[in-house]
């Protein structure tokens, strides 16, 4: 576990060197029950102490075994934590909105969810923690301006393979560690069913892409799966805008102006 | 109005050519009664038709005048619109939260308004246009994730003087163009009053230090108040981070993995 206490240390490094620049003191993130996030909440927690707020934002759609597995990640690291939930605004605009499928209801959830971390960390005077992986962010796996919306992300570069096994490196539960990955959009959803494969195969693909940057041809000739290869090359380049500004009319750079 | 004439028909270009190269047809924007809206409204409606939706989405701190002048506007252009509101999501996440000052009342109605944009976008499977000028986005006067939340902004070039004399050439109702600029996120709020400075004063100063890229030191020189430049350096080095993409911390470049 060598690699990992190295990854630990540089990640806490980063955590105080990037918050402290800012000339605030304290760090807010959304507490959802899952690993990611009870990673970056272990992590940040040896790093600021009481000044760490873990915010559990549930909605009528969340699985009561993902309340309860956020509860014993705080009792068993003594992680200050507060519920703020999203149902109330959720049901609101549902009622309006008798329309809404699930990845609408999934999006619109985020959403409220960002509104509200960023309302608290307001109040906190906070910085918002991201909890977005490398294997979500390349295959834009999550929702824009929800999310995937933070000021600081430490595992935003840690593929979901390697979030396991930090979580176990960090003590993580292992109710938690073991529990199929889910955004807990709506009941019984399922990350892998979702994007067709397990995180392994996506990763194992992922980084020959990423990393080693073979090319599609190089990755069918060594084997791998067609299908699966057009699935993630065709994610990553649709959903390539949700790692960008938005696009802005250049008038003065084209001498228009 | 040479000058308009040629931006019009370079946005209009823009607007058409980023959007179908998305495989979209549809295109949607939050209407404010303000001005920039309004611009962009009128420039989209010659591009895209019926294929444009304007949403006005007030909650209980918008003025009447403004919804008055969203309407005389879609009246005058046949701009087809819907409205959204906002109030009851904020009502009950205010009665939650009493302690709520102006600003996080408005930053999280900005918030609010883009899950709600975003949302008709997906209904109606359409981009979401963006409403910011560029001394907004400069000055970092704006919400992040909030109205600074967009696929696609046409006019985030132009200075909200620019934006003026576009609405002029544009034919945009003398209501809107004439009252005094507000984000209308509480009552009576007025931009000039939060910065200081009228938009004329502000963007003479940001033109020198973005176009001309003069210095600190250049611009006292040339007799311009110490004050007011020391008020919008520090507010763009404040704020640049609304214009990046959240800090993540990098393993593979750095080696660590």
């Amino acid at each position: 576990m060598k690699k990992y206490e190295q990854i630990t240390e540089y990640l806490q490094q980063f955590l105080n060197d990037e918050v402290h620049k800012t000339g605030l003191e304290n760090v807010v993130l959304g507490l959802s029950g899952g690993i990611d996030s009870a990673v970056v909440a272990v992590l940040a927690q040896k790093v600021f102490k009481d000044n760490l707020l873990c915010v559990k934002m549930p909605s009528h759609y969340s699985s009561q075994s993902s309340l309860i597995d956020a509860d014993e990640l705080c009792q068993n690291f003594g992680l200050k934590s507060v519920t703020a939930s999203i149902e109330p605004m959720l049901r609101v605009y549902e009622e309006l909105n008798p329309d809404m499928d699930n990845l609408r209801k999934g999006n619109f959830s985020a959403r409220l969810r960002m509104a509200t971390i960023f309302d608290i960390s307001a109040k906190q005077k906070a910085l918002v923690l991201g909890t977005s992986n490398k294997s979500e962010l390349l295959l834009g796996y999550g929702t824009i301006y929800g999310d995937l919306a933070c000021a600081i992300n430490p595992i935003g570069d840690l593929y979901k393979s390697e979030i396991y096994e930090l979580a176990e490196y960090l003590g993580v539960p292992e109710s938690i560690i073991k529990k199929a990955p889910s955004a807990d959009l709506w009941s019984g959803q399922s990350d892998e069913a979702d994007l067709g494969y397990t995180y392994a195969q996506l990763d194992e693909m992922l980084k020959l892409y990423a990393e080693e940057k073979l090319s599609k041809e190089e990755m069918v000739q060594m084997g791998y799966n067609k299908e699966m290869i057009d699935m993630i090359l065709s994610r990553i380049s649709r959903n390539q805008f949700k790692g960008k500004m938005p696009v802005i009319a250049k008038l003065t750079s084209n001498n228009i102006l």
